[in-house]
């Protein structure tokens, strides 16, 4: 077994009947849901809340039963990856472009797992770029703000055009180098207008599952 | 003269030739706008750069040059108007639904002029409900997020539906009393995942120009 697909299906146990799921985005997340749905297959009796339409699809595909926005108001557990994690559990998130839906997903759920294989695993978050989700409208300038912060900045882009995140907005993936205060410039990233979100979940996870390529798991 | 249109006009003769301005939204900006239009048809050679689909065209109508996004860099002045002032030059804004363009324009100018009436000016902050631009994905949690800082929160309506912004996000209209700590509050708003931007702008007018309904003009 791969180790996201270890760490994934490890995740997966902690669910109980009756429990409300956040649903991850990502490579790792996508074993984890595809383990719910054999075990909602079993007969297990849960309700999910995606956090992208990539997500949502597999979770259909998989005939998880899903809620509807308005009727979320917490989550039991949330499974969901992440693009590094350092020794305080704090996370860069957002290489897949969810970044939003799953900050306010993990937000309101109590039992936040983070599931990663172990090469996600960094002395200091920074090597990989943050994701900042900002708004269409002059972002040039909020990428003048965020650059002010010591920072390059390169506009995400698709195969055809700007990457478009599912709130339509874009992502600058700025590159801070190795982040000193991680706590501190999450706020300051989040103080400049035009700024929907970043890519920085300090103090939000619970607990970390990660699968190592000799096939250990290491929970923390 | 109404206190309005007299503040307006007062704005413009800060104006001078060459300069780059960043037109605010709402019926106290309209007076200013077409006092700058005035100045253009004289020959006043600036360009401009507006906050909200509705002062874009106003200004055209005027024939006054506009410039692009990418070409937005720093503003010399940005004329204004706020739903309310405090002595210390801190405002909410909003209330016509351009906040983020507001705050976004305000924040890369060098003299930034708000202009009001009278009835604009408090002792402190929030008779006037503090408006909270967030993401239509699961605005329900965001609302709670928001009624967790003591606030009731009411989403704005349209005579179509809920109210949307030029960003295509929606506004909660937040009432937390009288605010004691401001700039405490601005930061921990935007520390909500789904809240894009707020109508508290601390910190930002460099000048208040107040019409009174007596005729008199202040500036501070």
């Amino acid at each position: 077994m791969n180790p996201k697909e270890l760490a994934g299906k490890k995740a997966a146990e902690y669910v109980k009947p009756g429990m409300k799921i956040g649903l991850g985005t990502g490579s790792t997340a996508f074993y984890a849901i595809h383990a719910l749905g054999t075990k909602v297959k079993e007969g297990l009796n849960i309700t999910c809340f995606p956090t992208s339409q990539a997500s949502e699809e597999l979770a259909k595909s998989l005939h998880i039963p899903l809620m509807a926005h308005h009727e979320v108001h917490r989550l039991d557990i949330t499974i969901d990856g992440a693009d590094e994690v350092d020794p305080s559990k704090n996370l860069i998130k957002g290489g897949g472009g969810a970044l939003l839906r799953e900050k306010i997903v993990g937000a309101i759920t109590d039992l936040y797992l983070i599931i990663i294989d172990d090469s996600k695993k960094v002395e200091r978050l920074g090597s990989f770029s943050v994701p900042v989700e900002v708004v269409p409208y002059a972002w040039q300038v909020t990428a003048g703000h965020i650059q002010e912060l010591d920072a390059d900045t390169t506009l995400r882009e698709s195969d055809d055009g700007f990457f478009v995140t599912d709130n339509g907005n874009y992502i600058l993936d700025s590159d801070f180098g190795l982040i000193k205060n991680v706590a501190e410039l999450e706020v300051k990233l989040n103080q400049i207008p035009g700024v929907v979100c970043n890519g920085l979940f300090i103090d939000m996870a619970d607990y970390i599952i990660c699968g190592h390529s000799n096939g250990d798991l290491e929970v923390y």
